[in-house]
């Protein structure tokens, strides 16, 4: 049995990033958990903003207080000196400022970390469009290091991804327009909360149409909107529906091997 | 980078037991791997019968030596006095069995094991029927204890079991027929293979109908068995159908939050 005083607040969470080619669709959740016994929610998602000129959507999953110290140090940068989200020239340079970050915290932290057997366990998804060049998509690991998302592997998640993957890989495609992308998003989060407690409503959701530079498509889902609700009932019977017409197997035709 | 002859022959695999009204239901793959350059192909489920009388079915996960050690040790016992998985005389007793023979591998082998990091990794997933009962399910840990399938929660999974879980959640309940569970069996299989490349073909049936005390019904579906090809094609062809239909979200009612 864990000490629960020993337990840091952690956001297991599902956080997934999507790119295409009209866009950017970025869904998460906002449970957090430390232990079975406290559980509670937070907002995982954070937009930065210079309408006309850039939007950046930050996902996060991981240790609760590593990832909101990262989030805190990069909305410090934008009242300082030096590279913030809001001033460097690219999505590349803004992936490295949001390393760096990570990093900053790291050499503050891992070792009274250590000492008490926590890992420094933290991870990122950045994705947005910085006037002049096309929307792009990050997943930033806890080293700072990262890597970016491609017209082959057009998608990202974070935390508890894979009850939710099978849908991604089989709907979710470049080609894809961003209201395929919120549905599909929102599929692979019904998935994911059918099947683990640690990841809860409500649903943070970010849409971002291809050259707006405008963050004006965000929604929180609450557990009684009408749309989420309809639609996890819908799928639920399609799939029963489309179990029951698939061919079943002649059991009688098999043989002891 | 891990040196290659540090990693020991390991079965991520995918492992389904499903107990119903009607029986039971297993399906495996065959795939082992250590590291991502050397694969392999072993059968990782047993079948003990002895015909009329009681019907077993083990599979495993884990460590292949490990494994193999046990699944050798309960072959071996059948040759011995003493308790075998053909002479215990219910399905509780061959599971404490199972558990014996973990404990004698562990006995031997953890040491040794923990002298190169090498984790004592093994789950066994039993099931059958011993005349006078009924058809029963267990899933055995690496320690030799165990749990047991039961009306609520009628199936287990061993090895990579995320992305097979949500199809079992909606479909598979104590009341599925033989012939439903085999089906969602493998489709739960085909989301585990399109996700994870430690699970592979050929996979292993094996589907038992309550009270008839025989292993008649066990089928190796290879990758070009034509039942299983078109499962595949359909349904990835039914689950985008679904998608279509499904209601799509108004993005232009979103409202910034």
């Amino acid at each position: 049995m864990l000490d629960p005083f020993s337990i840091e607040e952690s956001i297991v969470t599902y956080c997934v990033g999507m790119l295409m080619d009209a866009g950017l669709a970025f869904l998460s959740d906002t449970r957090t958990n430390a232990g079975v016994d406290q559980i509670n929610s937070f907002r995982k998602m954070s937009v930065f903003e210079n309408p006309g000129e850039r939007v950046l959507t930050l996902l996060s999953a991981g240790n609760l207080a590593i990832t909101q110290a990262v989030v805190s140090l990069i909305k410090d940068s934008q009242l300082k000196e030096g590279a913030s989200l809001l001033n460097v020239s690219d999505m590349f340079a803004a992936a490295r400022h949001v390393g760096d970050c990570i990093r900053d915290v790291h050499r503050r932290d891992a070792v009274s970390l250590k000492a008490f057997g926590i890992d420094f366990n933290a991870s990122f998804l950045l994705g947005g469009q910085i006037k002049g060049e096309a929307p792009r998509l990050f997943s930033i690991y806890a080293a700072g290091n990262f890597v970016e998302a491609t017209v082959d592997t057009p998608y990202f998640q974070i935390g508890e991804s894979k009850y939710g993957k099978p849908i991604l890989d089989r709907i979710f495609h470049w080609d894809s327009t961003l209201e395929e992308a919120a549905k599909c998003a929102l599929i692979s989060m019904d998935s994911t909360l059918k099947s683990n407690l640690s990841v809860g409503m409500p649903l943070d959701l970010m849409c971002y149409r291809r050259d707006s530079l405008r963050a004006d498509q965000r929604l929180r889902i609450e557990a009684d909107n009408p749309y989420f609700k309809s639609l996890r009932t819908a799928w639920g019977e399609r799939i029963k529906q489309a179990f029951r017409e698939l061919p079943g197997l002649d059991l009688e035709q098999c043989v002891t091997k």
